[in-house]
């Protein structure tokens, strides 16, 4: 952490500053220019609110320099973490590796039927995991919540048939132990993105974590509960980018495309993206897909369905399976620009 | 609904519309003008995904008019509603009407000290409601997590003894049982603001709730929060504005104090402010919180800790005593101005 | 226009609300539900002020239903619009077409050497045109301005030398008749975008404009700019997207990918994207570049400098020559996704 | 400027950096800790740009420390200026003081009738200067763009007539000889502030110049564009607070309140308010003005028409002179909190 002494600090000023930081068991370097000080200070500084040390007189700005996370940073892991989901010689699929991974399937799982013809149409299109969700979050308490655990089974069951690893949304830390039953991964919603009580317990369940960026979070922010979830023991973690909130209203969200050179960069953990949320209209997937693989993402979810406009949930966003098998035909095209398979 | 079709739209596309949307059980309106036609949609509109109709052909946007809420409306309950907190006769404090109510105290609760020596001093300086946490969201799984029910029973001691009403947070489910029997009003956090299960819980506490407004919730999306609490039968809530997240970075948070005056028009419901969190730095306070009041606010949410250097958290927001007295001093010059008393 | 009435509104309201827009020659069609009034409003409504209307008594919102732009709509104008630039037969290049069109060059023209070797160093690669900075705005004063009417000279005789088109940028009213001697394209920077006495100038200027969205421009906005050109008597319009203002701080701005494919869809303009802006650091351009391509984009604007370590401005967004060349190899993989060319 | 190396920098990469530094002038301070090493940068860094040194091999991250702005620096001119507009003895008032300056009228100067109306009614109330605008910046072509210069005869006349003061827009370097021929201040407009030339042109007019935030500007690019006016020789200069573009629709913009603490420690500047822009609508605006007035803004910029229904421009958010009396009425009761007048 850097203290900045404003230009008019005096000595006394900069000496109860140190003394403060000290006291706390902090080391401080201080370094005299011609205009101003500046502190450099050693130790668990993730503890100190910057805030606090701004209100000390004469204390012009205080600047974090080590990243709050270390065990997802690339920079303590120079290699990439490779995930493995689903079961070795079976179904098992790696995230972050060569291939691009697509996990797709409807949003919510509503019958046997819907999974069942979702889900060999994913599959014959080149999909690696079946997505759908038994617990969903509505923003209306009128609108259809999901199956709960009877659709867990048709999802297991409509994967099994199909050779696909599974991953699905768990909402509560209560829900862990039932999901993680069914699913080969467990996904984050991006409401869930700061809920810390649940992340911690993912860090225990022994299951890969699918954690979605949240729709006001920083990069900063998304990483952090990474952390958690690493923090807690478990490693096996992969980003998903799927929009954020700006002022531009022409888009449900505005999806962060930047994001995934950025994380690629900045952490050794996979990042895939999900264009049907990131844009939440159909005829615009495809375009938001081919661009995320473009730039570098690991895989894609993507919603599909076997009868959008049929759905009881987000069919707006959700593609037909022809589309879906353009979009695929389309990305084999795309994938050899960077080195990959599909 | 107001479904406008593009001016190429056909006839036959303009049918296919009409069409879909009885089908489902609504009644269309139609209105032909010399560009183009536009289609009015009554029924349960709520239901109904705007994205969804945007796909058909023709159609070149989808306008929703009636808002989503409606126990929270102005528009369907004019009059304010007043929000009662604590026992008649001894503590009780009244949100939405001619007084401005409140409510301080520390972050958190951490040991019988700094409580009772909190509450003292918030008391002495008029207000009528103790605030602090027990249980304590924070990003870092290393810092202080709260005192738990301990916690909760030093809040309520430190409140009577001052014949203060309570205030404080609840994270979960399953914690409200346990802080409905010792607070007087449930606070829900900005990070919860979309925890539905949580929301339809408390709207069966029997208990006032205070709402905070997501970091970047609409205020659109914060009313409809409001409406789940509602919803499930219990209308004495409490909106609280604290900042959202915006492109400026001198301050940790833009506090939107237009949203006092919108939701006054919008929602008959009270409406306070938290200037503490809104800004984030104890320097700049006292400004939001006299902006806050001369906006119309039905009060202030203000964190002040008996001897902030040691606070365990949130040190750097939370008033010395004085501070505070000097703020209450300075609002009772201002309240008159807005007709009303502190 | 929708006038959408508040329930509790009544007969003398709702007259009167009528009878103030028939004053001003309005025809009004009424729509009379269960739960309110709606009023839809037909004639020049682009002159009213929603906010006039919606201050009125009983009226509870003001939706506008009609895209206050025309000319460039794709609703009123369906086929694509080709945006030919250069001279045929010699170094003409067309925008909105099959081909992927990339122009390329450094910031700043600096000197004779500087941008005849990156002229030359782009053209093998593939760009069709040079770009290139005679005018800059800077926001320091001390910064490097830019060297007038020689760069032009130099841009001009670097370009032919390659048998390349010419882009660059005007900054303000004066400035057009000199640029537009020089060059076959002339740029509106992202600040100047709403400067609608220069828009009005390049509309008749003769010359095709480069016009770049503005760092807090809706699209809607961004495509009324268009729509001034085009009023003025322009309708070669290329549109270019270089990110947006966000809370995200990882990255100098959010490039706004999705604007891609929604401006194809509601205009008939060439749309291209300005990767080195948009990210703002090299290691990222090439990212951002195919991201952009993949997503339908009609062409690229990007930046490229012979030696960018010694570049007087934006060097560290600038390719290396041999980075160029490596992200047009992979472009060529990718367009045949698109059924296009480059 | 602080550089800090990645854990994983070794020695030949950290002397490399210092060698570029040392190359281009800049001294160099080392700072070894136990996880990395962090390099402090001492010489005119405003001339580096961080994403350059940010590309070098080990550099995790640049951080600037000192304020890229000097002249409009509290750190550096600790006092308070005060900005005398007008003529001493007859219509002067000073912006920073111990007075709350109230600048009114209507958006534009439209015939005499109107600005003779509109400036003896916001005189009555207590106005100090006569605001109304000759030039306007429209987004619409068929809108009315103002009077011009017999537009600056009739205010300076109806100023005259009731001893006011008067600020007005200029929109270009050419308009401002004739301008400040009538003004006794001149403003830049939102869309202008960053208009490098027209601030360098103020710099030398001789006139205060009142500077508006830019939609999308952070407070330090706000005092930035400051500085570009004093750098060119015009300390005069008050800042103008009129709302930020942020993902909330519920209002045009949103007010920025906290940008006035934070000016005030930052800058020793006047600070004013805008509320008839910063909320767009009439009916808000008394709340979002008290609300400026209580945060500690010097002052007020408020739309007033002596008959709003009837304005050419901007009526919905223009008070009724009884309005903006009843407004000056309670800010005279909430003055007195801040140890000021009005």
């Amino acid at each position: 952490m850097i203290v900045v002494m404003a230009p008019a600090a005096d000595a006394p000023a900069i000496e109860h500053v140190i003394a403060r930081l000290t006291e706390r068991g902090f080391d401080v370097h201080r370094s005299t220019g011609a205009e101003r000080t500046v502190l450099g200070v050693v130790g668990p500084t993730q503890e100190l609110d910057t805030a606090e040390l701004e209100l000390l007189p004469g204390v012009e700005e205080v600047v974090r320099v080590s990243t709050p996370y270390k065990l997802v940073s690339r920079a303590f892991h120079p290699d990439d973490t490779l995930v493995r989901v689903g079961h070795p010689g079976n179904n098992e699929v790696t995230f972050g590796g060569e291939e691009v991974v697509v996990a797709a399937g409807p949003c919510s799982v509503e019958n046997e039927e819907q999974i069942r013809r979702s889900a060999a149409a994913v599959r014959a299109a080149g999909a690696r995991l079946l997505r759908g969700g038994a617990f969903k979050p509505r923003s209306s308490p009128y609108s259809f919540q999901g199956l709960g655990e009877q659709g867990l089974e048709l999802l297991r069951m409509a994967a099994d048939a199909e050779g696909l690893a599974l991953v699905t949304e768990v909402m509560d830390p209560s829900q862990i132990g039932l999901v993680a039953g069914y699913a080969d991964m467990l996904q984050v919603g991006a409401r869930n993105m700061q809920n810390y009580v649940l992340l911690r317990e993912l860090g225990r369940c022994g299951k890969p974590v699918l954690l979605k960026r949240g729709l006001a979070a920083t990069i900063e922010e998304w990483l952090l509960a990474a952390e958690h979830v690493a923090a807690a023991g478990n490693r096996d973690v992969v980003l998903c980018e799927r929009g954020i909130r700006t002022f531009e209203t022409a888009t449900r969200n505005t999806m962060d495309i930047s994001a995934i050179p950025v994380i690629e960069k900045r952490s050794h953990l996979p990042v895939i993206a999900d264009p049907s949320h990131g844009i939440g209209i159909r005829d615009k997937v495809a375009a938001m897909a081919r661009a995320a693989v473009a730039a570098g993402a690991d895989g894609l979810l993507v919603e599909v369905h076997h009868d959008p406009d049929k759905a009881l949930s987000d069919g707006a966003q959700s593609l037909f399976p022809e589309q879906f098998q353009a979009l695929m035909d389309q990305l084999r095209i795309i994938v050899p620009a960077l080195g990959r398979s599909i």
